[in-house]
């Protein structure tokens, strides 16, 4: 019998266009899968544009209007790779349409709209999932166990920052990302929004929050009208930067445990750092995701003048998603985050089961964004509960 | 002419006892000091245990009541190195006797104690100091040469964790430093009295908090009734723990900066972390306790391709204090920066001048941690003014 | 006009033939290129493995018989993935039909095959390059940058370690790595020869080495019949382990520097570390790997205050090949060498220009490995001139 | 019964003779002692700096004939802190006066004074100490311990290098450490003989060696006549350079260990970077002289999955020697290693019992060291057997 297929339409062919598309190129060769993915359609408003993707990336065809896209029969999966304020129209589109989605986080830029599309999700009954890819680490994964194992019991503290530098010069020019009705916000939703997810993945649902946002740099010169990318050329004239360059809070977890967060784009010298320690009654684990294939582990359950933080390279054929690359010591990137989260969901379709993240975790992960946000207004705690 | 002399009164001989000793007998051995300190006599309450400590650690004679120390006519200088409940008291008595104060951190367990304490000190017109001795680490003060120099430029960002594990065994007995009547807080004033000093040292002053406290195991056994001290062995009865685990609060500076504390003693794995991160506009610098001899340092201007955080081994001749200790390359350990301390506060006696820390750091540092401890209770911002 | 393609045929399916199907598979998605590379055959005795493999990786056909391969008119690269002792006759096969060749490294198994090889590729007239992958680091160009530069000025001392454990346990078997006849020798061809491309890369010829070679465990289980692959069971019959476990050796450059390099299976935590320093009369720089999107550097121009190791993510877009992968902060892996070797490879096919490393720097290597063979043999030293 | 007494007498008021008269006024302070020791006196031939050092540092009184020295009644222990080309008089003057010696290392310029050293040591049947005062850092007495309890099983590595950087500029003059007629060798004696120690103390003896030594500054500035000290001023007349920069060899220990040793004062960036790994059966171990405070193990027998190198801070109270000074994470630092050696050397004292290290050890390292320095004559392995 031959292998089944999925095929596959992607909306987005920018920095997440480009991440996708290896995903799905290199999934199937690296993992066994039950089904296979086909590259059917890529799909963005620029033609030359989508066209030379299309190309580059190796999709058989090309969309300009993603409402074509999800319309095609011969589309299987809908991956939505775009700024943040069109995810609940696509996606919502592609679910009433019957595909399965995939969605780039963060799932939406409201809270109101994560919910709608988890509604239109659960009512369509199809695999939906959102790309928080860092779980797919091979050494988040080890954490994960080692936690559902109690190896490092009941945890007391989650602590984490997620910092990079790449707007503090005043003159890096006002991006998309630093505008408030297509980012939805600025370091939080693009960082804090990656801590949470780690921190409902490992630790447990967040109770509630006290939350501060800053903008350090006011105004910006806006971008030339032409070029309305990441990097592109600067103008003259100032405009007001309306996100956050970053935001900072404290957290309760339902189960008893406190949290710290904090996401910067002003940490000089941090370029993606996202790091976090998790200290539990047995044990504590941390990560740095600029060393992504490591895992530092300490156990109290050591002998006592031996105890100390082991450095775990979570490359070895037994740890998670390990086993599909290459040998022990030979490290992974970036990049392999996606296909390691891509091989989840073609199983999960392939035998129609659920695959984490999904939309439910959208919908919390959004929560919590609001709930600290409401706090920075507030200026005091607020519930974070959905 | 001969060296004058300083005659030292030390009250309290545990383990601040053993750390304050060393620094006055060694002192004069490494620095050229314009007063030399004379070890005239060391005062505790237990006569057998204060005999033993004044042979142990090279005090002429003893006494076991603070007040007939202070009363000495051959004391210039009271070092009070008691638990903080106690700090007041004995320091306003040296003070009113017109001796000079060292006291240990924190100044006091109250704020109204430090602002009477200052009042004293200013009142009697000696030198009074307050040993949070981590200003004098080499590393450290390099640190604050280069924000004094504006090598990091305008600074954005101070995060600071202060991390320990000692008490995460639910057994280990109800230590004096758990009791609220003489400890005051536990992690809060014991860990974030130290990073707030350190905010203050090299960011500037925090305007308003935001904070929280937490303690996770709530009831320990008491101690045997013969024994007071940390470590002590445990007794059958429970009793509770009245101060806090841990404490965490967020942070605006006046300057304009945001700021991350944590203090713990729930942290497996970390003994002494005391470790902080400082952005600014043009670089960044970070330290750990644990590596006391090293500064990471970043620096914006460095040529794009070669940018990094450098590790700078501070014990070099021309780092604060590191050219009185050993070549470079050879570190120095923990006492030592009381040694360094005791340096600066010998000098500011033999010139009349001031020195730093002292008490007035000590209430603007109380004033932030009783802020903190305000906000914890109203679930919302306080102000941290003086 | 359209691009011209370059059809590739590929000898071996095991480990670097997925590393190598890969980067033919990748180099184009990432790179402009003036060619594009055709994923025509792959070639294996094993008719079901390399069918499963042509499948699993992307190949158009495949063969069983690499003769055939290279008398095929529509393949226009020979890529000779197989163990050493095959390479010489495949790849002067190759040469003679007039094919480009890309070999794994060793080159081959005696000096005496690499010049052959030499010969053949200069009489051919074809692009000949050798896969020493890890020159194509960003890390490491950027260190070859600043070397060419004279960042770090005169070289002193290269010294260089390449420790693994995977046969540490005396009853791993005797896989064909361990068999002098079919991998020319042990630790020394697979690692050593690692370091002294990188030695001859980045510092200059050797001139002349004193070396030593070690078999800690003599005898091991003979793998079961059916089974000569890497991993396979052990049988109850013991063999002979006819390679080193360890080679260690001091060298003389031609310029003046002197250099230690030690290769070894033994090493107990430490699975790919591939670990050099270099120092010279302006810097210094580190290298480790198992972290391999990282540069330590440290500039004796520094302000003597802040001098130290700066640890730099070559992760940026103006570092070696980082630009045409993903942003600053975001790491590459181990086959990410192999696609950057890729690029420059088709890259110099198009233009009919050299490669860097080729045949040539196959012999020297060679070279280097016998003299350090034949001084553990004289226990003198041994000059390493071809 | 009122402790006994050791009287000191010091040869030596330099760097050494400082932190050895450091040693000594600590030592009882932190180690609760059977006998104590008194300073003395100290001893040098310049008498005004004599004089300032006893001082300066705390003796009784000084000499400027260590022949008179030698010869006074109340001296106990004759401390050797001078140059090594004067060890072999002065202790042997000792010996034969029956003082106790300790000596700095090393123990002297050549084998055949170390030989007469030993000979005269134990025919006055006093205790004989050598100052290898690493062995006393707390890491290394876990590193030991862990060794004679098979934790890391039989050792098959040791790889340890000893980089400094401070002769670097080719400006730096010629001060007596540059000479050999006063310091035997360069970096070898300086540098190696530390890596020596460590090597015999943690693996064993060593059987043969392979080495090599290097001057690359091969003329440096003479220093102005009148200064003769480490670090004077530098005249305009050009002098030789007799000793190595940098030194390299390879081992075999008699129990089939093989090591790498490597000693520069060539290493811009390397301060005081005495670094070694030894590699088991089990498992293994490294430590930075840099990091002192910490060890590094790695375990095979954790479980597969959380296997890494841990990093233990020896700083607990479990940990060798570290029980007499601070709380766990609060580090010591380079002096504190001669003071745990004192602390064996005085209860040596006072029960009569050898010490480790000895004047055995210096003959062994002796022969170590010239074997090298034949070695690299010869240009073949020499043996190291004494």
């Amino acid at each position: 019998m031959a292998k089944k297929t999925v095929n596959v339409g992607l909306v987005g062919y920018q920095f997440m266009g480009k991440a996708h598309s290896n995903a799905y190129r290199q999934v199937a060769r690296f993992f066994d899968l039950d089904v296979q993915p086909v590259m059917k359609a890529i799909c963005g408003r620029n033609e030359a544009n989508v066209r030379a993707a299309a190309e580059k990336y190796g999709w058989e065809s090309y969309e300009t209007d993603w409402k074509k896209l999800v319309a095609r029969d011969d589309i299987d999966l809908i991956d939505v790779s775009t700024p943040g304020n069109s995810h609940a129209e696509i996606a919502i589109g592609a679910l009433n349409a019957g595909k399965h989605v995939v969605c780039e986080k963060p799932l939406a830029n409201t809270l109101a709209d994560t919910r709608e599309m988890l509604a239109a999700a659960q009512k369509a009954g199809v695999v939906h999932a959102l790309c928080h890819v860092y779980r797919k680490a091979p050494a988040i994964g080890l954490a994960k166990q080692l936690i559902s194992e109690d190896v490092i019991g009941k945890i007391y503290h989650f602590r984490a920052t997620y910092l990079q530098d790449w707007i503090v010069d005043p003159n890096f020019p006002l991006v998309w990302r630093l505008q408030k009705e297509v980012a939805g916000s600025g370091s939080h939703g693009d960082l804090n929004a990656h801590l949470i997810d780690m921190a409902r993945y490992l630790v447990g649902e967040i109770a509630e929050v006290s939350g501060m946002m800053e903008t350090f740099v006011k105004q910006r010169p806006k971008l030339a009208a032409s070029d309305d990318r990441l990097g592109g050329k600067a103008s003259d004239e100032m405009g007001d930067v309306t996100v956050d360059d970053a935001a900072l809070f404290l957290a309760r977890f339902e189960n008893g445990a406190v949290g710290t967060f904090e996401a910067t784009r002003f940490a000089l010298g941090r370029k993606n750092y996202n790091r976090f320690e998790i200290n539990g009654s047995k044990g504590s684990i941390a990560f740095n995701l600029e060393r992504m294939n490591e895992l530092e582990l300490y156990l109290a359950s050591d002998p006592e003048n031996i105890r100390g933080f082991r450095t775990i390279a979570a490359t070895d054929s037994m740890h998670p998603y390990a086993g599909a690359w290459w040998p022990v010591g030979h490290i992974i990137g970036y990049e392999h985050t996606f296909i390691n989260l891509m091989s989840d969901l073609f199983q999960a379709i392939a035998h129609g089961t659920p695959v984490n993240p999904n939309f439910e975790d959208g919908v919390r992960n959004q929560a919590v964004l609001e709930a600290v946000e409401k706090s920075a207004a507030t200026r005091q705690w607020e519930s974070a509960a959905i």
